[in-house]
């Protein structure tokens, strides 16, 4: 039996970070299946993708033919395929917690997604202070952030959410590139624990290969003119 | 031990229609909270669920002490609390497709919610043909489902998606509430999937309360003009 991820650009596809973070960080053996991001209809990512999920999306994560096309999902399978790594914290309510926040997160912060998508390589300190002070459903998505990781960091007593590393802290670590890359500010708490997981090794390596892929596409890049040798910043406002 | 699930209108609030039918098919006594929906700042429903769940949002499941308020996190929980009632299926490669599904309408079908939120009273038979003739985006999510319910009907045999009942017909049950009252077309397989499942026990005794509730709110109605004695179309586009 093996696992297989196909993930997307690592400069820019938030939703693969996760599951791949989770398995580095589990130190779950699985092998790595890089699709360059291509949204055209006949393209070469979609042939790969929708030959496992219908969705022609990713991450999906396949093994012996089972595809889970879903970061949650694939959470989920990996903690009862691999019951003793921490996947989830043991402690029940925890656990609980630990579900509720990264339900919360799947289905929600929709003007974070939108109005500052994943881009390791920027530099966008200038760009995120001009959004926060343009946007209000950014400056509640932020707050949200910084309430819910202080919170969880009191009463777990950190260093990650949940106490030890877990899919809650994997679930957030493309949140932490969007709040670094972007300059959004948080609470010392929040700020403290987005370095700490920021520094770890999982996270280290996803952002070294974001950073090597120099791979930059127009589509994923509201903020910079990527059309010569290196991106530019582009006016905000 | 005592289950408390707070909810929002039946008539509207998608999300809490979700865990409330799961429990009544899965015959999971719990204890209703219904709260009327009211966003302005200091109102009595924001009052009631902030004072268990930090995001302001129903639904909210409590259980002395412990709030879950996600809809997804509410269905593990209850499948870790209730192991022998088939919340999720036994199978494991069915159980892994079923928490796919889940977590992909819990992250995604963004069209859908927002062209044609739920409202279980009204008839917009003449509004949904005219949403989908304009929005692409609405298009390709009633594709999707009509995808994902044929698919999973015929690889697992129905009746359900997944064989006998569980958490992802619960979660598909506002889809069915919103094909329905919108007149959105599906094929045929899919079809006859959304009329067993608005005939199942427990999403009948949904919306028979929902239907009795007559309590039609303006900023849940971008269709119907509500101020007066009945509920009045407006004209769409």
């Amino acid at each position: 039996m093996s696992l297989t991820l196909l993930i997307g650009n690592k400069n820019y596809s938030s939703w693969s970070m996760r599951p791949w973070v989770l398995m580095k960080a589990m130190e779950i053996p699985f092998e790595e299946r890089a699709l360059r991001f291509d949204f055209t209809p006949d393209s070469a990512f979609y042939k790969e993708v929708r030959a496992v999920a219908p969705t022609g999306k990713v991450p999906v994560l396949v093994e012996d033919g089972l595809a889970v096309w879903d970061s949650l999902a694939i959470v989920e399978y990996l903690a009862e395929r691999f019951p003793d790594r921490g996947v989830w914290p043991t402690d029940r309510a925890r656990r609980a917690r630990a579900r509720t926040v990264c339900a919360e997160m799947h289905s929600g912060f929709g003007a974070l997604r939108s109005h500052c998508p994943m881009n390791i390589d920027a530099d966008l300190q200038t760009v995120g202070p001009q959004l926060l002070a343009r946007e209000p459903a950014l400056r509640a998505d932020l707050e949200r952030i910084g309430q819910l990781w202080t919170d969880t960091l009191q009463a777990c007593g950190g260093p990650f959410l949940f106490g030890t590393f877990s899919a809650a802290d994997a679930f957030f670590a493309p949140v932490v590139m969007r709040v670094t890359r972007y300059g959004l500010p948080l609470p010392p708490l929040a700020q403290a624990y987005a370095q700490r997981l920021e520094a770890t090794p999982a996270v280290q390596d996803w952002v070294a290969a974001a950073l090597a892929e120099k791979d930059f596409l127009d589509f994923e890049e509201p903020y910079r003119d990527v059309s010569g040798p290196v991106p530019v910043l582009k006016p905000v406002i």
